[in-house]
């Protein structure tokens, strides 16, 4: 594994040029010719030459990798993030370092300090509980720490892009109450998940607003199968709910498998579905299901925009920036004439 | 930005242990007690040390970093791949940086040149047409390749860990000739990729040795809506297929949509479908679709083996390793009586 030193000054000489303009080709986002870069790209795969980002690193205090710490990838909703939020980063020549962890199981805390033996230019922590003493301690570190699709409590030393999951929880509410539904039931997520919290807290919250309240309520988890138990359990009683929101799509999925396949009931004649987050699969025709778009593209540039604008420009961090998603209506759930040509509330 | 450089000393005198008990304490895997690692960690956070994994790496050549380069992750198969990986490799204390590629719009090589620019002690190619050359390149920087899910030329200087495409395409052919189906159809994925070539050839081979030959051939090019658009056109004659193998779920899902809901056929009275993969979906019961299980993560497991096995003892490259995978027998394609006791062919 012994790995033999080529210098960038060896480099520049065969390629005829100036150090700092080899230097230059291989800094990300650095200006020079791409007839330079060809001429010093050629010398450097000759000679065998690599520059040394983790050497630089040590010197500029700069790795370019970005520590992406999340609680589990399962959800359907977090490939097409990490996906995106790695292409995003890539542009900006930075790489995506990932970490993950059960917050059931794992010590969080143990893992963000295993975290920091890294030289990582920033972290962002999806959908974790990340304490403010922590962030704390990676800003004594020069880490910037950027919160995503997490749940905020009122500490302005937390810096963080989410999406507003007390306001969609609402809309649902709004959505069913206003198509009539008498018997309303919720399907909750892992309850100590903060989309889980916040989205039941804006559902009962709208529900009151409308002088409802909830019919019957089953634990889910996020997990197909508990969706599906807690769904036969809500449903084996003498009067049904006539409306179900569960509180993501991947749980919706789960409950209109039940209720159509096991409990012989029609979707949405006999039981209106709601899901949330508007994932690929619920615009597919075995589900077309109503549901809350989460923004995701846009949460994925302002997270980006936010950390970098604190590595890169040494920007204040921006504090919480919420997004508000529409309710996307389409056919799992009975469609209340003031919704049937908008696709908003 | 700036970093206070708190010495391995210091945090050895404020826990009482010697300066190699701390070293041991941040290296991943060495043996510590636990009483000596709480203590060495207490010190640490007091006194905010950190150990500098990328100053480490650069004495000792190795940054516990794995770069992993993979295509897309859209598909529905590789976020999971993704999340066993990290876990994996996370579990013997190595980190994964990912880099994100769109093989047909990005100049691959360039990108592979790029990787080597971070200090990584290996890399994983998933999906990807890698060359010998650059496989060779890698050696000599002393960063050993292993492909991952890859197809493999005759090139014995390659290694990595894949599933049997070829075998589990004629394993289809075998299932849908023994179900009697006169007009088979094929759904193609992306002409280009290795996974569709094999899947295929194996198809045509398995259809072949039944004196079979295929009734049309549809480009879905693993989209949900060209395998949808695929499907109508293929069904849109007198005479439709009675069996359908696309070569992906994802698409196999389209598939039955669009025969079910627009073509008012049932599934499998009138069509047979049969995917490839085994994702989560096709177990759900709207679609209880009958696959070519991939043996995920034994795949998983075996690559990180044969990397680390390089990696840390030195162990030559096991050059090619192919997993064969069953076929699972749901209800989306007739059963014929010779499997209806069986999963596998």
């Amino acid at each position: 594994m012994a790995k033999e030193t080529v210098t960038s000054t060896a480099v520049a000489k065969r390629a005829g040029v100036s150090q700092s303009a080899v230097s230059r080709v291989f800094t990300p986002g650095a200006s020079v010719s791409k007839k330079t870069a060809e001429k010093v790209r050629k010398a450097a795969a000759e000679l065998g030459y690599r520059p040394n980002r983790l050497a630089r690193s040590l010197i500029k205090g700069q790795s370019r990798i970005i520590g992406l710490v999340v609680a589990y990838l399962e959800n359907q909703f977090y490939p097409t993030v990490l996906e995106k939020l790695s292409q995003s980063l890539q542009k900006r020549g930075y790489h995506v370092l990932i970490f993950v962890t059960n917050i059931v199981q794992d010590d969080f805390d143990k893992i963000l300090e295993e975290i920091m033996d890294y030289q990582i230019d920033g972290l962002i922590a999806a959908s974790l509980p990340v304490s403010a003493d922590v962030v704390q301690r990676y800003k004594v570190e020069g880490v910037p720490v950027v919160m995503f699709f997490n749940r905020f409590e009122a500490d302005d030393t937390l810096c963080g892009v989410t999406a507003d999951n007390f306001k969609g929880g609402r809309k649902v509410a709004n959505f069913l109450a206003a198509g009539g539904h008498q018997r309303i039931a919720y399907l909750a997520g892992h309850e100590a998940a903060a989309t889980q919290i916040d989205r039941e807290a804006g559902f009962l919250a709208g529900l009151a607003e409308h002088q409802l309240t909830l019919y019957s309520r089953g634990v889910g988890g996020f997990d197909f199968q508990k969706a599906q138990e807690a769904t036969r359990h809500m449903f084996d009683v003498e009067t049904p709910p006539d409306a179900l929101f569960a509180a993501n799509d991947h749980m919706a999925f789960a409950a209109m498998d039940t209720i159509r396949f096991e409990l012989g009931l029609r979707i949405p004649e006999d039981v209106s579905v709601v899901g949330y987050d508007d994932v690929p699969v619920a615009s597919w025709p075995s589900y077309d299901l109503t549901t809350i778009h989460q923004p995701m593209e846009h949460i994925v540039d302002l997270t980006v925009e936010v950390l970098l604008g604190i590595i890169e420009d040494q920007k204040e961090p921006a504090g919480h920036i919420s997004l508000d998603g529409p309710l996307v209506v389409r056919r799992s759930a009975r469609i209340p004439d003031a919704f049937a040509s908008s696709q908003d509330s």
